[in-house]
């Protein structure tokens, strides 16, 4: 198929624009009936309604709603084991540092990743990206972690770099090597932050766009955080920091000053932080699924519309706070607890979404002269995957201008 | 495949025996290691671990977790239309009363039903059906009552009838005539309760094996839902109770005294209605997905545990308050919401759910002698299934001894 035509789509629902949509910007949403889009070489080349263009190949979207492909701008995608076994304890009511004191916790994710080999966590992964593009991903994010040895993060890293060439969804690699200060490091912590600055950053510069770290209290202080991400910056990664999710302690207002990209969960962002993002364009990257799972509080994403912040959603994607990768669920969640329209939503998992990592110029939108990455639901209007859940509506999925997921039936 | 060996199962999960579990009982899951399950037409032959028996055929689980297949005792699985454009409306804080007075809610449901033909509503019965199979249900249960009257309440239950014979999936018929007062009697609901009384439940005793009354405010009074239920059990119907939704009137105790199989719903029920059903042998049919939808309160689910009631979980799959039929979803939500643990949510899906629907001789676990509806997971344990979220973990559905959905990649 180097070139053809989608046609019979009943709603063509995609935001426009090839930068982050600010405030109520959010919700304007291009609605096309009756649609049709040209593809050549992977390229979008025409997007129109009516009277189709003639083409060698047509594909039929069967009447149904057409977007663009989702982008997932948080995923901890490459790490070994799972953490199922942590489920009884949080039942028992177990506290999380009892939890991380039995073995369990972030370290036994560092431990089963650290012992992995490069080839194993690429096995693993495979099969992630697999179902995520069957769920509707044609471009993510993915951050390292889980190592937190000079050796054990470029492993992860170089692992993302393969996974990008061996499937079809785009993988952006961010380097975080500050999610953790590893236990051999526990009473030198200035010690770590010196290898991450001296050593891991220097050496990651060539594998990741991003630099991102888990600004927290028992993670990484704010100071430290403005020290990592500088340097970052300084050797090239855009930096971008995981802030506000338990504790508010300034992450936000920090990262924001200093050009951070995106601040990422943003449950407890204060009026400060929001005022701080506003001012510096920053973009909200927020994760509606851990805070269902973790039966935590909605970070405010209407206050953050309506202070003129262009919001996001990412998947979150991790063995402990989040497994899962759906982003149809996020966009349920967005609209259900985050009381987003759909519009809104839709443009949290494709724009803004690429926005965050950089991608808006070329993907994100179904739009003349961006990549052919599109959908096709199991649904004829952009409001019923926002209100259906528990359940993967996408039917078809096209990447590059290739099918590379779900129904083939109709193509003629 | 007259006769063949399910082997290299990883872990086996089953509850055991042909009755619902009662309290402390529910959590009490056989779990066999390293097991083989034979099937010889279409029903369960032997189960074992260790040495596998000599057969014609074998299916090779892939290490994988095995579970009976779920069964989804509460849906309303018959319906027209969909109503996601009402998801506007809810964004907005617009009240359910205006909802229904600008022609939304339920009524809406109500119209579209009428004005569907039989094959209409079949065609999109069949498509759900499909889905939820792949989701790994093989027996639920199908309610009327989105007809309220007379010939349309047939129509759904034909519909069933029919349903049951043209799919996998084992289809037990409720009838639900009394599921809301239809605006034609809003000023002589007595004469509405004569209809359901006097033609209805004589008329629906062929199609179905009970009936469902919704006793809620606004719905049909406590008064009025006993009159229906023992007029349905002398017509050989047997009695289910929605009851304790929104408000404790009192129909869990009612329903549990008249000898309800299952109450419904249950988020606010009261210490009384606990009771009442510990005492009856009543089983709790919770729907966790929709406390979860509509940004509900849980029902205690543990409480009614801990008091000796057998609890079940269903879909609620219905287009106002619970469009999912996923039960891998209700599992999860009943592991952190209801705070249950993953062998009690496994029989709340399986053996107390076919126990709810009458089924539980012939399915709802994994033993010699009952139906070989049988799923093979894309997870190792059990606890893993809870755990993950958003996304089908099924890999291959057995129904009646036959693979019906999911991968046949393993049949040797």
């Amino acid at each position: 198929m180097a070139g053809f035509v989608i046609e019979n789509i009943g709603m063509l629902a995609t935001p426009m624009g090839t930068a982050a949509k600010y405030g109520e910007g959010q919700g304007e949403v291009s609605i096309m009936r009756d649609a049709w889009i040209s593809v050549s070489d992977g390229f979008i080349e025409g997007v129109g309604s009516g009277a189709v263009p003639k083409a060698e190949n047509t594909f039929d979207a069967g009447g149904g709603l057409v977007t663009p492909g989702l982008v997932d701008p948080h995923t901890h995608l490459v790490f070994g084991g799972w953490r199922e076994h942590e489920l009884a304890m949080k039942l028992r009511d177990v506290p999380y540092l009892d939890i991380l004191a039995a073995g369990g916790g972030i370290l036994s994710t560092v431990r089963s990743t650290r012992a992995a080999s490069e080839a194993e966590l690429i096995d693993k992964a495979m099969l992630v990206l697999e179902r995520m593009l069957a769920l509707g991903v044609t471009t993510c994010e993915a951050k390292s972690g889980y190592g937190l040895s000079l050796d054990d993060e470029l492993k992860l890293l170089r692992a993302a770099v393969k996974l990008d060439e061996m499937q079809p969804i785009d993988i952006v690699r961010t380097f975080m090597g500050a999610h953790a200060v590893p236990p051999e490091y526990i009473d030198d912590r200035d010690a770590y932050v010196d290898l991450v600055v001296d050593k891991m950053i220097p050496a990651a510069a060539g594998m990741a766009e991003y630099c991102d770290v888990f600004c927290e209290t028992g993670a990484f202080t704010v100071e430290e955080t403005r020290r990592i991400l500088l340097s970052a910056k300084d050797a090239g990664l855009r930096p971008k920091c995981h802030s506000d999710e338990i504790n508010a302690i300034g992450g936000t207002e920090m990262a924001a000053e200093i050009g951070a990209v995106s601040c990422e969960h943003l449950i407890c962002v204060e009026p400060a932080g929001i005022e701080a993002m506003s001012r510096h364009g920053t973009i909200a990257c927020c994760l509606p699924a851990t805070s269902f799972y973790l039966n935590a509080a909605y970070a405010p994403a209407r206050a953050m519309i309506s202070a003129g912040i262009p919001v996001a959603f990412g998947s979150d994607f991790n063995p402990g706070s989040c497994p899962t990768y759906s982003l149809q669920l996020a966009m349920n969640i967005g609209c259900y607890k985050y009381r987003m329209t759909p519009e809104e939503c839709l443009t949290a998992v494709t724009l803004n979404a690429a926005a965050a990592i950089g991608r808006a110029a070329i993907v994100g939108s179904v739009e003349v002269g961006k990549k052919a990455d599109i959908l096709i639901w199991d649904a004829p209007n952009l409001e019923q995957i926002c209100y259906r859940f528990g359940d993967n509506l996408v039917r078809s999925v096209f990447k590059n201008g290739e099918l590379r997921s779900g129904a083939t039936s109709h193509v003629k």
